[in-house]
């Protein structure tokens, strides 16, 4: 097989999609410092203050809270093999593409899906959960997503949670788009199980996903009667490298270098403090937004429901949204997302997600987008957006 | 919650366990470029050349061949949760800590484990594979490791193959510590399913797992029954984002940082090529064993059968290997391995694995455990080891 491949320089990229999202120089600085083993004493300090950090960043003491060794799909498959068992109701709460692959954990977990059917760009409504658990007296647990990155809603885990608890239900949460990036507040708001990944408002490479377990949910993962059916993804396995008082007895080996890279964009968001870069997400939003209504776009959430990260902006009537990707892609380097499923064409996701939610992102994206479409002839306002953005800036 | 944990610099080490291994300064320098998007074009073509290299390295034509965003043990559970249906009938071959955990794989699929029990660090013995499926008619499929890493024996991959071949069962190979270090050939051979990982011969960052599947294996995947259990390791679904004429549909978000290094590695291996790669593998393996058996150390395994990536030396009487280790650590930076399960305090694992499988890693190795075995008075012989391993580089 004679080949000769060289080495792979990707292109420079402003990434303002739905994740990944562009990365600190100082976490790709840690990713790429020398390896050590996952059974070094030196590692094993580290895991420790990894757990200190991700506690801080989900505002929970709970004891289980690790990153998991694979992507945030993973980290959801990790929730739902520990938590469901064969035969149990599960109530999934759906308003966007994560919501029905929560369901298909809960079939291949051999357990009974009930679905709360939302619209896609509304948040999950409480009342419909509160009705649905009433007519399902025997569900064990309900799911759902605190931000929709398929569509950048944003639910009310408080107060979902709470429903859910009046039913004698676990709560398992989605918030790969939402860690850094918004309020969330694990242990106030009481879950029980939830999940992120890195490469969102944490602003660090994908391949990890942060999870935690509340003490009702760690007590009924060890209650189970069957076995989790991942060994790969089996908590009780999961916890002699990672657990409280854990042996750090070897499971499996650890993503060493992800894991410096998490731990430094960690110690970013403490840094930052976590108040402060929420509040950094909600103001470059604002600007974002002020831009693009001045150039006539409008965005699909209503103001109440919208994460200041994931920004879902109605293509306009006749325009090629595709070839809109492609010339900010080509001529900008910059990256903006596609709709997903039933939003494919009408929508472009445009992500402010930790270290790539600034003032020059925003300003480059107005004018990138604003340029593109006017060469398109798309039915929008020139002139305004940059103008508009500066006067949110200017306070 | 007030922290101030620092960004972590973990210490300088010299890896000569049995992974992580040291990473090539070009395969960190891959790693820490920036990041571009997982559907982004040029993102696509690296997957492509991706795939190209892992052919190469596997000696495979088979289109399913890519990396699991997971380390080697979730590329294991990829095998298992794909091939095997609840109710069948799965040959495990245990010598090793490995096939054990093959085993449990098999229970959480459901399936019925038969187990073929190997004295560990001997190879699997063809003629008790024989014997087994000729007891086991409803045999659908046997699974071995070819490399195993908590013993460094070798078992005879293509024998095996056949024998399993000729009781109509596919095969499931463990080569995690074998890709890059020594002999593979997974279509000469018929290899029907096999997984890696990357933090072994291939010596680039652990997080992901090389996997290829034959025609007859993608074949009876597609014909399940029942669905497969994981969401995030259904081979249906990652071939829409990884698999011959993909669409690159959006399955999960690839770990992209991860893969450039596995790219770089892989081109590492490309520009030395594979039979030079096992070459050096062999000839640095057989300094280091001339060296230690002129010490007076044993090697676990038999001359005919063992890795020489992976070099399982017994630990003296009356010595406490851990202690040995912690001051090698301590003094020279230098991790060796401690045994496992039954041979945990009976050997230690030394490994000589891709780009730290070297003249100077094996003669500081060398140096460090004779001296520190002098210290502690353990019964070896100073002096010969050096002088021992030098005779082997001048040939």
């Amino acid at each position: 097989m004679p080949m000769t491949i060289q080495s792979f320089h990707p292109p420079v990229r402003t990434l303002m999609g739905p994740g990944p999202s562009d990365i600190n120089p100082r976490v790709l600085a840690a990713m790429s410092r020398p390896i050590i083993g996952h059974l070094d004493p030196a590692f094993v300090g580290m895991m420790d203050q990894m757990k200190d950090l991700l506690q801080y960043a989900f505002q929970t003491c709970n004891a289980l809270t690790l990153p998991v060794s694979a992507p945030g799909s993973a980290g959801m498959e990790t929730c739902f093999v520990n938590l469901v068992e064969p035969g149990d109701t599960v109530v999934v709460c759906i308003n966007g593409v994560f919501g029905m692959r929560m369901k298909e954990n809960v079939e291949r977990c051999g357990g009974t899906p009930v679905v709360v059917e939302c619209d896609w760009g509304r948040p999950v409504d409480p009342q419909q959960l509160e009705d649905t658990l009433k007519a399902h007296p025997e569900a064990r647990l309900v799911a759902f997503v605190h931000a929709e990155t398929s569509t950048g809603a944003c639910s009310d885990v408080k107060t979902l949670t709470q429903v859910a608890h009046a039913h004698d239900c676990l709560v398992i949460v989605d918030t790969v788009t939402g860690l850094g990036g918004c309020e969330l507040r694990v242990d106030d708001w009481g879950v029980d199980a939830i999940y992120s990944g890195t490469q969102k408002c944490l602003s660090c490479t994908p391949g990890l996903a942060p999870v935690s377990f509340s003490e009702a949910a760690v007590a009924r993962i060890k209650a189970r009667k069957h076995p989790v059916q991942s060994w790969f993804m089996d908590l009780n396995l999961v916890m002699g490298y990672w657990g409280p008082n854990a042996k750090r007895a070897y499971h499996h080996t650890a993503p060493i270098n992800a894991l410096y890279a998490l731990h430094e964009a960690l110690v970013l968001l403490q840094e930052e403090g976590l108040e402060n870069a929420w509040a950094r997400h909600r103001h470059h939003h604002e600007a974002l937004k002020a831009g693009l209504e001045a150039m006539g776009l409008n965005l699909l959430v209503d103001e109440a429901h919208r994460l200041p990260q994931l920004n879902a902006v109605k293509v306009p009537d006749g325009v090629d949204e595709a070839r809109v990707r492609g010339l900010l892609l080509e001529r900008y380097g910059l990256e903006i997302g596609a709709g997903l499923g039933p939003l494919a064409g009408k929508i472009w996701r445009i992500g402010l997600m930790g270290f790539g939610c600034n003032r020059k992102n925003v300003q480059l994206c107005l004018h990138a987008l604003e340029a593109v479409l006017l060469e398109m002839n798309a039915p929008i306002e020139g002139g305004h957006a940059l103008p508009a953005a500066s006067r949110i800036y200017a306070g």
